[in-house]
């Protein structure tokens, strides 16, 4: 199983810089390990988030790694938050790649939704994307290159029963990527969204859901190291042939 | 071709009683031919909007043609003004059908897009519909049935460049109209989804590009009237077979 | 609730002249409603299907209650037949609207399904659907208008386990609708796919599983009455606002 | 820009052995090219397509570039050569992964479309992957892991105006991967349909409209080492986080 067949690499690379991702929390959710894939990978990232403890443990953790770590606290659905993770990523190295990935979801009959709740769904996920986008892209276009990736989920495809704050809020994010993209694209912009169909092993859910591990089998649920490796791969894909939109689910899920 | 052929009427009957739409502006707009519409089939109507006297001068105009309306004017993306359309609709007869047909849409290049402009699309077209759905579904579940239809447009379905606040909130709209449907069709409400893809033969668009017309040809915008009829069908249908959604396009469109 | 109002007629109305409905069987049928529906709305009917005495029986019940039938046995996935199909309906009068309902759905383990399995589903879907389009074409064409309505179902648009061969043949019928729609809209052609998405209440499922329509509850299964006045509304719709593609389920369908 | 952060690996990794790309042609076409790519990294190859001089060429040059390369003339869409093709693989290392890459596209008017061509490309599409699928499965299903990946295109999701031979096979061979996914995925094997979205850089389409790679200009076409890099992604993929579905498209593509 052998080769000494090699492969010529296809140029122009993937930009190479700092990361940013915004929507970072504990050490062991998304954030984070998007934050330390890229890390190992050689990328100095700037990690944001709305919970200063977290986030600086997480940071923590990273720069103990050896990562070259920042962090920033602030909130993406404010247009200053998001200029500031910007910033912020731009002090350690010219921005190469931003992801979003924030939002909380909790579903409720329709009728006790409130305005707060569906709105504050919309701040998180939509408003924090378009903020984040316009924060990003001058910089990205200026460069001539770059990523911007967004996490969607099952429900930025279609509203279930009992999702309507979430499922409205991921699909305009969705809508909102789509659109960028379109304009973007041709500037040399690689916008992705990833459509995380399934529950995330990571500190949130096993929190609130302390059974669901076993109850899954084994890897039944989606490993966070795993996701964070395709924003890996979608950074690095050659810009002949970007993807857009890639489903994520654990390989026994229903769907 | 003729027939003594004749069908049975299908058991139970769309609820009757009033319609309420919300979105209406001028008379010759879409919101005012749904209104008609039903008028012309006998129920009483509701319509409410944002533009006084554009809402009056329309409700003047089919009170005159015979139909019993009330207008309301207010905002629906507030939730005592979206209860305040429902109460007016109540006092004209038991509640049958309301359409939330509300939102403007202006594309712009992404960096160009303003904060307040793209919530302002989402409070249009979003939280409106959210708060219209929050005022009626109680009304009708009560009543043991009836409509709820939204307005939906290409951007719905997909985010073209340029239009990022529009299709952003469409495809919000369209999440919450799924989500309602799926929660609230087993009790008895039918929600539809109107998949508006073309030019509508209105006040707005022929006012904004008054060659638009001809340009197309015949037939070539959507006729108001013509749409309407698709929310009079959508009421209509016998419940063991609703349409949730349905696109709607001029004949020689391109898509 | 009433009101003197009454709308003008939108010119041009849909044309008038012969149905075709290829893939009737027995009278309980959806076919045969579809039949049943144009004849009681004065359109001579042609009314084709495989099963010579189911669908004669048909088209003698058809002919007692009043209505201008002629029926033709014959296999749609053959250009002969359709061709003889279409001729049949012109001798009645000219043809307006053709129906393609054909075909059959038997889930089965992938790798229990056999090559004729497979072929088979996608010969009735699809390739009946093919020759039924290129017999009606050129006829519609020439005459400057008419319908060619497809029926669908949830299988159209979703690959679910155990469903491939059906699911195979659906999808590849409505992406030929999409591109004869896109191709002959603007030739004045009304194409349409119709997707039913749930169980119909007509002898094939109720034979098969004669529990399910106490199990479903009250007009828990798609009345083929009702599925068939959607044939009956899409013919009619104004060249302004023509619908594609529209789902069917019954209220309390889980979805 | 580097770091001292190590990722541990993801258990199990994903099954290696042997490669079967069906659907082989010149050496500058995407089969060779998923050949190659996966040669590169060590995986014995067998490629099968139905061009006898050109697959040999092919598996010639690779074969000197160090690859271990069997090659198998014959026709997928029949049950006895996809059994005959995986045979062959499996002689090199137990199967690990199978793509189905086969089937041309040409577009015309929907009258002129003949019903050989019709079905021609359903056998090669769609039959093709039907029959590849059954000959992959119990092999991988007994080896309890492995990947099926086919290739899929625009037409794939959307009937285009003279596209409708291609987009029915594309869209059956969809619904194939998504109903085969949803039974397979929870047995250990990984399904994937890799939408390609514009015109690919490889011999075919260079040779029939030679200056297009000039007007779409630097990286307009997609380059086949960076689609065949998605391919051997997917197969990498940790098993709680696969892929069912992307898109790849150039960056300054419109779509």
């Amino acid at each position: 199983m052998t080769s000494s067949l090699t492969l010529p690499p296809l140029d122009p690379p993937a930009p190479r810089g700092s990361l940013l991702v915004v929507g970072v929390g504990a050490s062991h959710g998304l954030g984070a390990a998007i934050a330390r894939r890229f890390a190992a990978g050689g990328y100095p990232v700037a990690v944001a988030g709305r919970n200063a403890p977290k986030l600086e443990a997480t940071a923590a953790e990273l720069r103990e790694a050896g990562a070259s770590v920042v962090s920033v606290v602030g909130d993406a659905s404010t247009a200053d938050d998001a200029r500031r993770f910007v910033a912020a990523a731009q002090e350690l190295a010219p921005l190469a790649i931003a992801v979003h990935n924030a939002g909380s979801n909790r579903p409720a009959p329709f009728l006790e939704v409130s305005e707060q709740r569906f709105e504050g769904h919309w701040r998180e996920h939509a408003l924090g994307g378009f903020h984040v986008a316009q924060a990003v892209l001058p910089v990205l276009v200026t460069r001539g290159g770059g990523s911007l990736i967004f996490t969607g989920a099952s429900g930025s495809l279609r509203g279930k029963a009992h999702y309507a704050p979430f499922a409205a809020a991921k699909a305009a994010l969705r809508a909102t990527a789509q659109s960028i993209a379109r304009e973007f694209g041709p500037q040399g912009v690689h916008v992705g969204h990833v459509v995380v169909d399934g529950g995330i092993e990571g500190d949130r859910l096993l929190s609130l859901r302390p059974g669901l591990k076993d109850q899954q089998g084994p890897d039944g649920l989606l490993n966070i190291a795993a996701i964070a490796e395709a924003y890996w791969t979608l950074h690095h894909q050659h810009r002949s042939a970007w993807t857009l939109e890639l489903d994520l689910r654990p390989w026994a899920e229903t769907f």
